[in-house]
């Protein structure tokens, strides 16, 4: 297919699971519970980098946003989360991600936006490892429902 | 159906059109051309409003998806955006609403997010009236699309 991740995105983030073709990746951010899908396509026939929404075939973005919905509801319900924010920007690395974080009230940096603020702290490996197996179990209720 | 329009929302914006029960926003700021949809929906049987992407319905979600796609894409062509960013934040308003921002590298934010940065600038009745058509030719071209 010709799809190699930004490598950007791969240092600084972790792959949990490939679901119909969408990377589904961990922040390594500890600051928040923070998700990034990817859809691991290109353009089609080519290996140019897709870097928007509306660019991508209707049926892999009809995965991609029941994939987010469904991440989102579970990020919500596991962090109690007063907000999940839901954003596709790429102004800095532009190969399409869509972003799925869970934001409190008493986080450092609400009510502003958190891209491009702050530092990441990394996730311990015990942390990692529990965020992991989060996004592993919310996988379990999902599957079939694309 | 007990919708209420977040008064906030209402102020920063005018309505376009309303679409299979989603409001068609555009943001009263010169700065970005700069559209937000608006399920205009309240949880079902209750007056409350929906916050999260999640608790939408699969079919006004799905709807709601289509109709961000269509106007990324329209938008992009009519400005030569760099990059459209979409994004449901909804930290200051909380109900929920979907940005679509046309985006250029020459702009006074670039690349920082434009939430909660700076100041609007209001638009000129001109400039209000072409950016609605705009929104309006683009309408044209959806139609039967959902």
């Amino acid at each position: 297919m010709g799809f190699t991740l930004d490598k950007r995105l791969q240092n600084d983030s972790i792959l949990a699971s490939t679901q119909h073709n969408i990377q589904i990746r961990l922040a390594n951010d500890s600051r928040y519970f923070w998700l990034i899908l990817v859809p691991a396509i290109t353009h089609e026939g080519t290996e140019k980098a897709i870097h928007e929404i509306h660019d991508l075939p209707a049926s892999v973005a009809a995965n991609l946003w029941t994939l987010a919905s469904h991440f989102s509801k579970a990020l919500q319900a596991e962090t109690k989360a007063d907000k999940i924010n839901i954003a596709a920007i790429g102004n800095v690395v532009s190969q399409l991600h869509l972003h799925i974080v869970a934001r409190h009230h008493t986080d450092p940096l609400w009510p502003a936006p958190i891209w491009g603020q702050g530092t990441a702290i990394p996730l311990s490996p015990q942390e990692r490892d529990k965020r992991l197996a989060s996004v592993q179990s919310w996988l379990k209720t999902f599957s079939g429902k694309i």
